[in-house]
Formats: C-alpha cells, sequence, structure tokens
C-alpha cells in the first residue's frame, strides 16, 4: 500500500499507532526554520534520544523493530522512503505494509512509529538524506530487533 | 577570541555556563549515524523543542538572547560560524565574544548555551548549512530579545 502525501486524507487509514504530523516550514530569505518537535505537542510523551541517520543515494538501512522506544522521524534534507510493517499479533493492522516518502517540501511530516512495527529506509534523492530521530527512550541496543534487509519474513522487496 | 576546535583545551576558558560536548559518528557505508542529544547526558536539564534553522552561505541570523530557554546546538550539515556575547551583568565572564566554528567531521559538537547570553550565527560552508536545536523549553517569542546583526551594543562586526 502507498499513501499519497495528503496526511488529511492517509490519517485515518495507518496502521494502527502510526501518527502523521504536518511540520511548519517557516521561509526566510537567509535559510528556513523547520520544526520539529515540541513538548507541548499532542503527540509528544517524553524524550529520549534525539540523533540523525544519514542516508547514502540508493542504500537501505533496516529492517529494526524496537520493543519499547517509539521513533519520531522527519527528513529536513533529501528524500526517504519509510516501509513500515505491522506484525504484532494482536493488532487490527498485522500483515500490513505501508510505504511513506519523507522530504521538503511537500512531505515534510514528523511520523510517529510505535515499538512493535518493523520499518525501514531508503534514500530516493540525488543528495544524501538527513533522516532525524526523537526517540522517547535513549538507543538501548538491548530492546531492538533487526532482520536483513532481503528477508523472507517480511512481505516486501527492495 | 577564536577558539579552536579541541574541546580539551578550551573547556576551561569558555564563558561562564557554556559547555561542549563532543559528538559520535558512528560511520557506516550506507550512511553515519550521528550523535546529538540523550535524556542521560551529564548535562541535559529537560527537553522544550527540537527544531532546525538552514543558513545560507555568507548570511547571518542573530542576535538573540533568551531569558528562559537554553540552546542545545549543533551542526550535521555544512559549516556555521557562530559568536557568543556575555553581557550577563553578575557573570565571571562579562564582556567576552567568543567565536566557534561547528560542523562536520572536525568540528561536531554540541553546544548548551544558557539564558542570557547574546548569540548570532552565520553559514561559512558553500552548501547551506543545518543547524539543529534541542532547547529546554519549546520556542516562545515573549522570552527573546532580538538585535540587529549590525548593532552597536554588541562589540563585533559580522
Amino acid at each position: 500500500m502507498t499513501l499519497g502525501n495528503d496526511i488529511s486524507q492517509i490519517a485515518g487509514s495507518l496502521i494502527d499507532g502510526v501518527l502523521l504530523t504536518q511540520l511548519k516550514q517557516i521561509s526566510d530569505e537567509r535559510g528556513a526554520v523547520l520544526h520539529m518537535l515540541r513538548s507541548d505537542a499532542p503527540d509528544f510523551t517524553q524524550f529520549g534520544e534525539c540523533y540523525f541517520s544519514e542516508v547514502v543515494t540508493g542504500c537501505v538501512k533496516g529492517w529494526k523493530c524496537h520493543e519499547l522506544q517509539t521513533q519520531n522521524i522527519a527528513v529536513p534534507r533529501g528524500r526517504i522512503k519509510l516501509v513500515i510493517y505491522d506484525r504484532r499479533e494482536k493488532s487490527a493492522s498485522q500483515g500490513i505494509i505501508q510505504e511513506f516518502e519523507l522530504g521538503r517540501p511537500d512531505a515534510y511530516f514528523r511520523i510517529s512509529i510505535p515499538p512493535g512495527i518493523w520499518y525501514a529506509f531508503s534514500c530516493i534523492s540525488d543528495e544524501t538524506a538527513l533522516l532525524v530521530n526523537c526517540a522517547d527512550v535513549p538507543h538501548d541496543p538491548g530492546e531492538c530487533k533487526v532482520l536483513e534487509m532481503r528477508t523472507r519474513e517480511i512481505p516486501y522487496k527492495w
């Protein structure tokens, strides 16, 4: 399932617990200001860690799945294809794959991915993309599962 | 006063309350992972807002000074010259100007700027720079003072 970039249309059809939030881009001839996350946002719970992941054109990072950590991801530079897969046994959207494009100016969203969702992303822009994640708990390799990009356990071909 | 990029040498001579923290850059042929801020960092207090400020080559943003907000700034793309000025009446470093360059790979620091310090920054790279700020309270124009770049109140020429 590939989703468009009109979040008012797709909000109702997202994998259970996934949230898309349109982020402000404030123009300025010296350079834009780009919102990412505020502690008074309706979906903010707590802050754990902010880090960046660069993705070279054509490369894929993933699959990953967290047991505890919620990801809050946006893409301030370049363009990312993000794929999420719901493998949670008791989820209403179990078995669903969803694809998103993230990047400016038309798809500058924050996507919130709850624990239990598998995700992977690739860079689809000519320039190396920069993904930011403001996760709700600090990175801990003990709560993160990984699968190979070409795993048979996820019905998606990169 | 222009400071070099060896933070072990300059940590003792910073404006009072300013902190520099070396950030990890984890190499990966698909794209690096770049640390920014964790909630278990020794200098972490609370999370207010994460946002980006782009700066076009040669442009300057500032001067600004916050009454309440502490800035936690790093530069994951491009290169920034950051200038800070201590105008706090009771500060041991009152009247001091300090300049920093921020950018990868040699100057990927987080600089923490407490309330009461004036700051401004320019882009000194050929590419538009991207500055990230994880401030401890959300942006509130009511607690932010501004001065023109060419003000006579700050002894620095842009």
